[in-house]
């Protein structure tokens, strides 16, 4: 199987850092090798830190395991999960590069229809470097696509577009199915390759999953928090669900775009359904309420930066999801704690706007 | 070229209408015989009354021309354009079956990437029997397709969907631009198959094409008004864009669905881009107010059927629109001729709720 060349210059090779968490030996690189090789990998490693993760030869990382976490962020290391691949927006708070792709370890490279090996980060990288379109919905897709085009009848005025913050990409094979969806449906496969790349329009959210992910740090980095998950807290699985309704209605209130479609991966294992389902179940409930609380969100003008609109979400979800669970009052504090924990790493001189 | 065999009985037999709308034989037929032969047609002849136009054997129609429509609606034919393909929505009007799909007569059977003929009507069909889903996007689209569902983080509450109003299809070959991007990329096709059907989400406008459109006309057929244009008005290629914002406003209102995506035509031919930037001009100025008219119209409580709706919006429109231009004014009162006609035709014994 050939792989393409790996490029001299690899696009925003200097600019862009993939986090990976994992519980095991990242032997998968393997497959990623021509794509992953020419970028900085950020590692990290959930659960048990005293076992050694193995990363194939020749891939430039920095790995974190849990003692790293705490000693880095003392006090603070509560706003991070442990036992949850939500632990992953560790890596997100510790980069010092404009993008981020991030990937879970079960994820490999998939083909087009065309049998070619589909290079995930490139579509990403041109899916965030291009506009969004998220004020009126085109017909024909991404219009900033070659061989495509804004359709007759959309505003000229609307036709700059808005920045690209997120780029969404989606699972060929196993596909991103809930525990009862698992249950139902256990021999499901996905093998619809739809060639589009969309932007989600201004006001409609989406279930974002942290699986194949790409974002602009420096545009929304401090809202891709992944909540508290997994060891000591009641819920999982809901992490990048969190991440994804906090970051959209953000981009929203600050015009930035968020795109869905390409690139696919090749999702390779379905997680234990019944173990799913433990983690699932009182966010299957909870977000029965907490859904209409994002579509009815807004923000006061005043909130012109990413951060201020967290901590201003943040007071939101206490208040107004409070009555749910304790929980809601603990996330909420949490969502401060990772605030200060990411203007404490990255300091106002560097801080985004 | 093997067609299928046409079944025995087709989906919808009798509850299916084909409006087309032209000036010319009806040749095309040919190619969309094997689809089309066991519907019923309603041709609306638009120009010379007098000219004869040539339907092939075997189709079962029905064929109005402006003496016709002169005499069935008396004064009240001032709401249908002439000279203008919009004059189609006068057989939305004379239709007494739930569907519509109306087609352009430039426009031809197409393929799949596997080669074989798209029954467009089948795919329409298809997607105005199934729910839509405007509350939350499924990134894997059209969750009721076989082989797909509702991905993790959908919320259960929101996936019986809404019963959907508009199915909008989109076009192989050339594809639906405007008179400037017509001019500025004469050559650009398109090629690219998208193998998806999406909901429109709620609150989001979309520029609605009448080339390849199918809609349930009880729910929505008394919105589907395709305005004034051509003959004796001030803009035209602006009939299908009004009828989708007029109806998406209306659809977001009264929670139905709007889909678009799959079926593609094959759309033959370019019109002429110096005629249409002639008939668009003062639509592409004026719709820079329309659309933020159109994003934050609202109605009221009471306004339960689409026709209140629809007389509820001929007021706004004069009174936010007729500062623009006058042709507001008598679009807006047009609005209400064309309901009083449909009334008329549809008596509220048949009429929709």
């Amino acid at each position: 199987m050939a792989h393409p060349a790996t490029p001299i210059s690899p696009p925003l090779k200097d600019e862009l850092d993939i986090v990976i968490p994992t519980i095991r030996n990242l032997d998968f690189l393997e497959m990623w090798r021509p794509f992953f090789q020419p970028y900085h990998l950020i590692i990290v490693q959930d659960g048990d830190p005293t076992k050694t993760i193995r990363v194939p030869d020749g891939f430039d990382y920095e790995l974190y395991n849990r003692n790293d976490i705490n000693r880095i962020l003392g006090p603070k290391a509560s706003c991070i999960s442990f036992k949850d691949s939500a632990c992953r927006c560790f890596g997100f708070l510790v980069s010092k590069k404009k993008y981020i792709f991030t990937i879970d370890d079960d994820c490999f490279v998939a083909k087009d229809p065309s049998g070619k090996d589909i290079n995930a980060l490139a579509q990403h990288i041109n899916n965030l470097l291009t506009p969004s379109t998220p004020f009126f919905f085109n017909t024909l897709y991404d219009p900033y696509r070659e061989g495509a085009d804004f359709v007759r009848g959309y505003p000229f005025s609307f036709r700059q577009g808005a920045s690209t913050a997120i780029s969404h990409g989606l699972w060929l094979n196993i596909p991103d199915y809930d525990a009862p969806t698992q249950l139902v449906k256990p021999l499901e496969r996905n093998t619809r390759y739809v060639d589009a790349v969309m932007t989600i329009p201004k006001g409609t959210l989406f279930p974002m999953c942290g699986m194949n992910l790409g974002f602009d740090r420096e545009l929304i980095g401090p809202a891709m928090y992944f909540g508290l998950m997994g060891d000591g807290q009641p819920i999982g699985r809901y992490d990048d669900m969190w991440a994804g309704w906090c970051t959209k209605v953000i981009c929203d209130h600050l015009s930035l775009g968020v795109k869905t479609g390409l690139p696919y991966i090749w999702h390779s294992k379905a997680s234990n359904p019944f173990v799913n389902l433990k983690k699932e179940y009182k966010g299957i409930y909870w977000q029965e309420e907490i859904i209409p609380f994002f579509q009815s969100v807004s923000f006061p003008g005043e909130c012109t930066t990413v951060q201020e609109c967290y901590i201003e979400l943040s007071n939101q979800v206490k208040e107004k999801l409070g009555h749910i669970d304790p929980y809601f009052e603990k996330l909420g504090d949490a969502m401060v704690t990772w605030i200060e924990a990411w203007d404490e790493l990255n300091p106002p001189s560097k801080a985004t706007a």
